[in-house]
C-alpha cells in the first residue's frame, strides 16, 4: 500500500478536490472515545519508533526536552498493519496540542488535517468535549461574525490587518455594543484569538447563556513591525521570529488610538469609556496595562492575563513607559470598574505580577486577583477570557 | 540538539509564546532563492531516506503513486548536521504544495508554518512570485475585507457558515455593488476558495489594477450534510469523508434563494440580474450550470471552471434536474451576457465539457470556451477566476 494512496473512486466520481492532492490515508487520528481517552495513529511500517508527544502528557515518559510543561513523548506500539498505536487514559475537557516524533523526527499527523500555528510553530490539535471545553466548541445556538479587516496606521506606516468579532444579530440589530479590545503575546498574533483562544466562540456561548453582554471584540496585531500575520502579509509565507525589540519601543501602546478610532467610526460601538474593555495576554497583558494607563481615561475594564507587567525595568522610562507608577495612580483616581489579574502558580511571570500587585496595594488600588494552576500556556487565557468577559459592562 | 529543543532566551524574556510550545528548529524551509530555485531541509540525523513530494515536481523520480499529476518524490541529502536538503531548479511563480516523506513516512515539514487543508488532507505551501503568481499575494494597496458569517437556512435546516469578501472601501462608500457567488468543489468548503484559491487576494489585486470591477464575493459550502468547513461545526475537529451522495440530490442548487436573499438583504448589493454573477470549479461548477438555469433569469455571468457538467447522468431528472435542455434554452432565451468555460486538456472532466459545449452548439448559445493545459488542480482554478473576473459587470 503505498504511503500516498489514492481511493481510485475519487477518480472514476465527477466530484472530488483538485486532481494533485496527496492522497489520504484511511486513518483516523486523533480520535476521542466516548470515554474521554483518545486514540492515535501513526502510518509508519519501517519505523523503529514512533512517539506521540502532547500537552495532554501529564506524564513525561522519555522527553530529551527540559523545562516544557507538558510535553511528554509517549511511546506508540506498531500493529500488524505497520500502525503506530497510543490510547491515552480519560482526558480532562480541552483544547489539546500534539505531534508525532517519528524515528526522532518531529512531524505532524498527517491524518488529521486540523492544525494550528503558534506564530512560528504548527501542531496538530484535538478537542475533549465537555464542561469548560463546551465554550471552545460550536454548539447550535446564533453565531457572531469574524471579520478579517485592514485598518489604516498614518502612524505606523501602513495599513494593518485587524480581527472583528460582531456579536449574533449585530448585522440587522441597529444597535450599539460594547468593545473589548483582546491583545495577543509576544509569540502570537491577530489570529491566535481566534484558533488557540477560541475568544469567538467563547463569546458565542457566554452571550447564548445570558452569561456575558453582547460585545464587539477588536483583536488587531501588536507586533510594530509587522502589518499582518504571517502569512496574510506581503512578506508572503515566511518563518517569523519570536522577540523583536521594536515591540518594547511602545509605538504600538502609544498609538492605540488609531484602532479605537477605526473601531468607534466603522462599527457600531458605544464610544465611551464605560463601554470600552481592554484584556490581553503576556506581552498583551502588558500592552493592556499600559494602553489603559496612558489613556487615563479611556477603559473602565482592564484584564491581565499572565501579564509581562515587569515588563519597564529594562525600557527607558520615556514615551508611554514615563511615569508609570504616576500614571497608575491617576488611572484609579480617575476610576476603573475592573482591574482584573489572572496568573498561574507556574507561570514564568508569576512574580512580576506579584510586584504589579505590591505596586497596586501601594496605591491602595482596588483590583480582582485570580490565582489559578498551571503556567504561561493558553489553557489558562482560555479560562481567564471565560471568566473576565461576563464581569464586564455590568 | 534535540529535536523539540528551543531557545532559552525565550523563556527568560518575558515576551513569548505559551509554555508549552513546540520548541522549533533553527531550520528554514521551503526557502524560495533569488533565482526561483528552492531550498528544502529537514532534519532527520537517523532517517535512512527523506524524499519531498511536491506538486512542483515535474519530474517523477520514483513515486510508488501511479495517477496523480506532479506528485513526484524527490530524493534529499543529508548534510553533516542531520539535515536532509533538496534544491529545486527554477520554479514557475505559483502556489505551491508539498510534504516529506521520511523512511516512508508521509510528513509535514514542520519548519513551514503554512499548512493549508485540502478538505480532508493537509500539506505544506510556499509562493514563487512574479507574473501571475503577483495576483496571489498580498501586496501593498487597500484591501477588502472577508467576514466569516453564519446564514439562517429554514430549507435545510440549519444555520450555515458562508464567508464573504467586501471589495476595498465598502465599509465607508456608502455604494452598491455587483456580486460574484463563487463555489467550491467536492472535495472542499467555503474557506477553498480563500486558502487555495486566493480569491480575495486576487480581487484585491484585479480591482486595484482596475482590471476588475469591485465587486462583492459570497462563498458558501456546497456540502447540504454540512453547516460549515470541517473544525469550524458542531461536528468539532474530525476527518472529513470524500463524496456524498447528498451533495447530487439537487438540494443545495434548489435552495440557492436563500443564499442571494441573504446577500441582498445584509450586503450592499445591485440586487439585479445584470449585477449577478455565479462560478464554481469541479462539483461547484455543475452547482453553478444548474443554478443559473434553474433560476433562469438570475444571473447574467455564469462561469464553469472544470465543471462537473456531465454529473446529470447519474441523477434522477428530477427537481432542479427536471427538462435541464429545456431549461438550458430558456436560460438562453432569457439571455444570458457571459457563458464561460474553462478546462484543461488532461482534466478528467474534458469530455464532460466537449458534450456540454455540443449541447450548447445545438441550441445556439453563445459562450467563451478557455482551453488550458494542465488537469483538475488549483493551479488552473486561480487562472479561471483571475481571467473571469474581469469580464463582469461591464
Amino acid at each position: 500500500m503505498g504511503i500516498l494512496s489514492v481511493t481510485a473512486a475519487l477518480f472514476a466520481a465527477d466530484m472530488q478536490a483538485q486532481q494533485n492532492l496527496f492522497g489520504g490515508q484511511d486513518i483516523l487520528s486523533a480520535v476521542v472515545n466516548a470515554d474521554r481517552t483518545v486514540t492515535f495513529r501513526c502510518m509508519a511500517p519501517d519505523a523503529q519508533k514512533v512517539q506521540v508527544a502532547g500537552d495532554f502528557a501529564a506524564t513525561v515518559e522519555d522527553n530529551p526536552v527540559g523545562g516544557i510543561v507538558g510535553t511528554g513523548l509517549l511511546s506508540m506500539t506498531k500493529d500488524e498493519k505497520g500502525v503506530w498505536i497510543y490510547t491515552s487514559g480519560p482526558l480532562e475537557p480541552e483544547l489539546y496540542s500534539y505531534l508525532f516524533v517519528v524515528d526522532g523526527v518531529a512531524t505532524l499527523d498527517i491524518n488529521n488535517p486540523h492544525v494550528y500555528r503558534d506564530f512560528a510553530t504548527i501542531s496538530n490539535v484535538f478537542l475533549v468535549g465537555g464542561g469548560q471545553a463546551d465554550l471552545y466548541q460550536v454548539n447550535d445556538i446564533p453565531h457572531g461574525s469574524l471579520t478579517h479587516r485592514w485598518y489604516d496606521s498614518p502612524a505606523l506606516g501602513t495599513d494593518r490587518r485587524i480581527n472583528i468579532y460582531t456579536p449574533p444579530g449585530y448585522e440587522r440589530s441597529g444597535e450599539r455594543y460594547p468593545v473589548l479590545y483582546l491583545l495577543h503575546g509576544a509569540g502570537g498574533d491577530e489570529d491566535e484569538w481566534v484558533t488557540f483562544g477560541k475568544a469567538t466562540r467563547i463569546l458565542d456561548n457566554l452571550i447564548n447563556q445570558g452569561k456575558a453582554k453582547p460585545m464587539i471584540l477588536v483583536m488587531p496585531n501588536g507586533h510594530i513591525h509587522l502589518e499582518a500575520a504571517p502569512g496574510e502579509s506581503s512578506r508572503g509565507f515566511y518563518k517569523p521570529e519570536h522577540l523583536r525589540l521594536e515591540n518594547a519601543a511602545g509605538a504600538f501602546e502609544a498609538n492605540f488610538k488609531e484602532i479605537i478610532d477605526f473601531t468607534d467610526r466603522d462599527f457600531r460601538t458605544i464610544p465611551d469609556k464605560a463601554h470600552r474593555a481592554i484584556a490581553g495576554l503576556s506581552m498583551g497583558g502588558g500592552h493592556a496595562m499600559t494602553i489603559s494607563g496612558y489613556f487615563e481615561n479611556t477603559f473602565d475594564y482592564v484584564g491581565l492575563f499572565s501579564a509581562a507587567a515587569g515588563g519597564r525595568s529594562g525600557r527607558p522610562a520615556t514615551g508611554v513607559y514615563a511615569g508609570f507608577d504616576t500614571t497608575l495612580k491617576k488611572q484609579f483616581d480617575n476610576g476603573v470598574k475592573l482591574y482584573w489579574i489572572g496568573i498561574g502558580t507556574e507561570d514564568f511571570l508569576y512574580n512580576a505580577n506579584k510586584q504589579l500587585r505590591a505596586q497596586l496595594d501601594a496605591i491602595g488600588a482596588k483590583y480582582t486577583y485570580v490565582e489559578t494552576g498551571g503556567g504561561h500556556v493558553w489553557k489558562n487565557w482560555r479560562i481567564y477570557l471565560s471568566d473576565f468577559a461576563p464581569l464586564l459592562f455590568r
